[in-house]
């Protein structure tokens, strides 16, 4: 058996999208900016993806970018944001626990002379409201909080969060990365009070290379990519018309008998929680019921480094992450399990595990067995 | 019968380049950064995508960026380039001819106090090496010039300009825009002196939403998307694994029996050419002959409309472009043009046939002859 419980940092494309993305490569190839036949066919599957993923938040057609990907939405948010609205002032707000897709560009905007409050987060990952309303001054111009964290799943208050910055100060802008909760949330940006948010598509079972950031109508930002002014100058380039196609496709699926795949990913989790929780040297991270996120589920283990227990449930053909997978290529200490405060020996012996709706029970039961047998043995071989 | 002529906007995808992104995307869908085998074995598609790149060019495999496409390898090149060595200087050099996803990074450039010098074309669209020359100054950070004009196919003095940038001021870099003239040339970019070049998978059979930009050791360059550190930094964002390996295959296939295609393709255009040229009322604008990109023939026709030809043709199925394709969406008076001093009513009477090896001498035959039909007839309907 395969179980394949690294979902959040990527998932198998939708056989439907491929089938798309296959016809519109080979057949429908034209430039969506040619004025003729082939060009026209080609926009009309960009303005179908358009169409897809707008109805999935109900927000208009003029409100969405297509970007090559979540990091480059999170960059155009944050960094196009800040340039737009600098002399309004120079203060932003995130927190402790973003990707690195946010935590760069706002390491970045640090250098050119902003300033960024980091925000704490309690134990289980969840920001102080209060701590949030405290740190709005008159110059924060931006905001930004992820729905779902990438390697607990914790789920931050974003519609009680714009509340407060709208309270607060009205022309604060406010992005979500919702990177890891578009598609396992219903999201409604509008009625939420989101100005933008961010997207990706191969999260959700849609192509790497192509994702979306949400703008809210008249909200002022800048571009990061210069070129012939596609998109309404907003992301120059020819359009990725195969990618945009299937992304639009995996949206589509992704909100299709939505509440019975939120449901399906919620037993899953459950059934692996408690299958967890009876092994005593194992201890999940955060939230673990509703209120946390469908799909993803931390685990921190007694005495097994996390690298060695991924390789050891990979040789069972299990897969799974040591912290996050978006930056493992460079060992680095995960700073959500830090912000949370796990215990220091917990910091490099905890895995991700995460689900889409392709996973089955019997997968579960499989991996549950398998850390049974193997988690055991390895701590055997650890040295106190 | 069909003829795409519109091959400078952008090509079909290779079969054998989407059979290899239909694999990935369904079955070696792993994210690079993850350390399982699935991670690793996405990873390898990188690998082999970056090696067969490298083998066409002779670059080393850690020069070489993958990026989403064309016009973000010229932001980055430009960009990047100008915000890296700012301290050295903050003069630029390009042309009055580039495609604007040059000249736009340009003009964004200025905004932020670097000053632009845009070079002169001479009336076959070749800049003046002696201009260039008197140019440069200590202050010259950053040269860029395009390999191939994208709208009439000149070919620009690039290893001349090399040598002189280098000569006057070595600290200069040298950015080329090779978008139109990578898989028509052998191009080696550290022979010819060039320490960053730009390409677009789309217009050599690749994939749309993928493209690559070299970058010669030890070039200072600063990202413009920031992240999770893939691809040592320069950018962030989990790979396009699938356009990757499509851009890969693309890049292999356009440099098998490269010089059987090139000579094809010259033979197309000079057939193209001889017909034109017995057509009184068609100009052919720039050069004609092998000192001219073997692919790219602008043509200028008496009191006929572009927009009219263009559409006329798309009903005998013949695609071309008016101007070029990548800004057509917002109708401008083509730079090039101007730049070439063409006469004052070709401005809006210059249609771009582009080929590719997929056309044939058949398809050449007969665009000719439904342009021997329509045009006496558009010209009756043009008020003089």
């Amino acid at each position: 058996m395969e179980a394949y419980f690294d979902n959040s940092a990527t998932t198998k494309c939708s056989a439907k999208a491929v089938e798309l993305m296959t016809k519109v490569l080979l057949e429908d190839y034209g430039n969506p900016s040619s004025l003729h036949l082939k060009g026209v066919d080609a926009e009309d599957y960009i303005k179908e993806a358009r169409n897809r993923i707008c109805k999935t938040m109900k927000i208009n057609e003029n409100e969405l970018i297509f970007t090559s990907g979540g990091t480059e939405s999170n960059n155009l948010a944050i960094i196009g944001a800040a340039m737009a609205n600098k002399r309004s002032g120079k203060h932003l707000i995130t927190t402790k626990i973003e990707h690195a897709a946010v935590g760069s560009p706002m390491k970045f905007l640090e250098e050119q002379g902003f300033t960024v409050t980091y925000l704490d987060v309690d134990k289980d990952g969840i920001i102080s409201l209060e701590e949030l309303e405290q740190a709005i001054t008159p110059e924060t111009i931006l905001v930004s909080i992820m729905y779902v964290n990438n390697e607990i799943g914790a789920v931050e208050p974003i519609e009680e969060a714009a509340k407060i910055i709208k309270e607060k100060n009205p022309n604060t802008l406010f992005h979500v990365d919702a990177i890891q909760a578009y598609g396992k949330y219903q999201i409604y940006p509008k009625r939420m009070g989101i100005d933008m948010m961010s997207v990706s598509g191969h999260k959700i079972h849609g192509p790497k290379g192509i994702g979306f950031l949400y703008v809210k109508e008249k909200t002022k930002l800048k571009p990061i990519i210069y070129g012939g002014g596609q998109q309404k100058g907003m992301r120059s380039g020819t359009e990725n018309v195969p990618g945009a196609a299937g992304l639009g496709q995996a949206a589509m699926e992704a909100y299709e008998n939505f509440a019975e795949k939120q449901n399906y990913l919620y037993e899953l989790k459950q059934a692996f929680i408690e299958g967890i929780e009876e092994f005593e040297w194992a201890h999940v991270n955060g939230k673990t019921g509703r209120d946390s996120a469908p799909h993803i589920v931390s685990v921190s283990f007694d005495n097994v480094r996390s690298e060695v227990l991924l390789h050891t449930l990979e040789d069972r053909n299990i897969f799974v992450s040591a912290g996050s997978a978006c930056s493992s290529n460079k060992p680095a200490v995960s700073a959500t399990l830090q912000a949370i405060k796990v215990k220091k020996e917990y910091l490099d012996s905890t895995v991700r595990f995460s689900f889409s709706t392709e996973n089955t029970m019997d997968e579960v039961d499989y991996c549950l067995e398998v850390l049974g047998e193997i988690v055991p043995v390895l701590r055997r071989y650890t040295r106190h």
